[in-house]
């Protein structure tokens, strides 16, 4: 295997800046968790590209990208927010907007950025151009679950409050939609792909609450109320990530909470349609693009661990071993590869997703969330 | 409507070597097929950027973009493949490898390019960075309907015997599996956005015939016997373009043939669930990525109208003129906007989803077809 490993010393270019002719479909960020700084990486090499360092406490952090794929929005834990040029490898702009934020997104027309924030709990808009602040809009509790929907709107949840807002900024100062009784203490959500169904996860008690933003005046719809921790106390990190949701056709993977198995959900009655018994609490269950297969992963101390489930037979038809820590998956825009991030390995490892074979081995440090530029043209990502 | 206009020949950069730092997620390209050349054009400034001439005869011509959406692959009807670098703006390769073609696809992993042929009859595949040629495979019959499948697969159709191909590279040389029995002269086909499901058009009788490619053995299953010309004689040029169709959550939208109606049609059964009648006989019939809308274009002489239509309700929510022969449609990739090609007054127009409005002419000679790069990303376009 060594002769796959690439030594990043060696294949890093400068981060000064970079003006060689530069397309951007195949680039990527991975977050490098513990130094605050993000790996450039190339999908068709398979290989690091640059390392941009400065961002801050980047624990828990997310991006979003331009629709020219040029500029990644970094979103970090401590309220940082720093937009970054991919093609001259540099950061350009950076604010620190709030005490602690949990995550962001960017409306369809590419033009505002939001920012979910805990301290102080709501939501703040920016310029996607100049990161100068357009809209503040305060919720009195901490804000989680924010995505983008189409139409210029940005959709999140109170923890506190159980209400989700729908701002539409459609006209320019945001229209702000309020819906109540989503359950108590949402802890994350999500928006289907063609964005029409939001979907919060709660902590405060089981089952899940969806709302349906096609409708003209949107409810709460309560599904799979068995869904959830029940009886058992657990702490919240080990809830499983909602945005790991995985869509297979009919069916959406769930993870399940506390227990070692997915659940089959039919995407358009939000029931369920069987479980697949798994080798620890899953934390994502990601869908290769085609559907065709769904990888998971674990949490600790089973994370070193990676199961393939076939989403026909619904059986595991792979498990190996990538290493210490895998932590995010993310896979080509066509799904023919998947990187893994090995935290505890300082490494990001590139699978064929046919053969199962790895490719590659490529150095970073601490590495977590992985975000190819693709991600710019879909919604809710 | 002036103030919209954007001079082409003021906006036109050079076309000789261009290499600015250039993102390459919002660009596309616009088929000029009376001149034989392809307009660069940037989505977010809704603007022409270069124009790329020398590509032959473009009369039905079509292209497909690498994973890193640097290099387009015009399809010409003259047999000629161009490789074309939207980077620097010129034409890299160009080979003129068939009599007479039809379409093309790119393999999942972008190292293989496959062009489909009347004359003489078959496939050939070449590789992605040089054009050389990697297989050919003659099948006697013209061929139609190549698209790209996962798995380093492209599955066609043989107008002649009614027979299916796949070809599989996974492993090098391609493992050719033949699928008989599809039906009467299939003279188009499309793969839905997931790769599994392959359905050819019949010119020779009515019905279609969808193959499932994630079973062990596709066979031919005969779906929606009543779809097609019926007793009217009706020739070739006005068959719908199966590429059009679009899914709306979990219905298709068919043009249907001959009359002036779109079909609803389930995607898990491929049965009719309804009918909405349209303004003239559809060609295409294109989803707004979300779904929520339908906008359709009509055959001559009813080609100077759009309607749109509202997915929930299957009722036209919107009617209007853009201009004379509206030949086609692509949306920005999240949907906010959407190009047409109006080819007799020599313009491509934007408009705001949402509102309807126009929001830009751009001048273009006889523009037809519109790629814009997110298409890379996607299966089977």
């Amino acid at each position: 295997m060594k002769q796959l490993i690439l030594g990043l010393a060696a294949t890093l270019m400068m981060t000064t800046a970079h003006a060689e002719p530069t397309a951007t479909g195949d680039l990527g960020l991975v977050i490098e968790r513990a130094k605050g700084s993000v790996l450039l990486v190339d999908q068709s090499d398979r290989a690091a590209l640059a390392r941009i360092e400065g961002l801050g406490d980047l624990s828990h952090a997310s991006l979003v990208y331009s629709p020219d794929q040029r500029f990644a929005y970094v979103f970090g834990r401590d309220g940082g927010l720093t937009k970054i040029d991919i093609v001259t490898r540099q950061i350009v702009n950076r604010v620190v907007q709030a005490g602690n934020a949990i995550g962001g997104a960017i409306s369809d027309d590419g033009q505002l950025v939001a920012v979910s924030n805990y301290e102080p709990g709501g939501v703040r808009v920016f310029d996607a151009e100049t990161l100068e602040m357009v809209a503040d809009i305060p919720t009195d509790s901490k804000t989680i679950g924010l995505v983008d929907a189409p139409g210029r709107r940005f959709v999140f949840t109170m923890w506190d409050s159980g209400e989700t807002w729908i701002a539409d900024f459609n006209k320019g100062d945001p229209e702000i939609t309020k819906i109540s009784d989503m359950g108590k203490n949402p802890y994350d959500a999500l928006i289907t792909a063609n964005g029409r169904t939001y979907i919060t996860g709660l902590f405060g008690e089981d089952g899940l609450t969806a709302l349906d933003l096609w409708a003209e005046t949107p409810e709460p719809i309560r599904v799979l109320p068995d869904y959830g921790r029940g009886q058992e106390e657990m702490p919240v990190y080990k809830m499983p990530h909602l945005e790991g949701w995985a869509l297979t056709g009919r069916e959406f993977v769930l993870p399940a909470v506390g227990h070692h198995e997915v659940l089959w959900i039919d995407s358009d009655t939000l029931t369920e349609t069987g479980r697949t018994k798994t080798h620890g609490q899953p934390v994502f269950a990601m869908a290769r693009p085609d559907g065709r297969q769904v990888w998971v992963n674990f949490a600790h101390p089973l994370n070193n661990t990676i199961q393939v489930i076939d989403s026909v037979s619904k059986d595991i038809i792979h498990e190996f071993k990538p290493g210490p820590a895998v932590l995010h998956m993310e896979f080509t825009p066509r799904g023919h590869e998947v990187w893994l991030s090995v935290r505890d390995a300082n490494k990001v490892m590139v699978y064929d997703t046919q053969t199962f074979e790895k490719l590659r081995e490529i150095e970073a440090d601490s590495p977590s969330g992985i975000f190819f530029t693709a991600r710019a043209h879909r919604t809710g990502l």
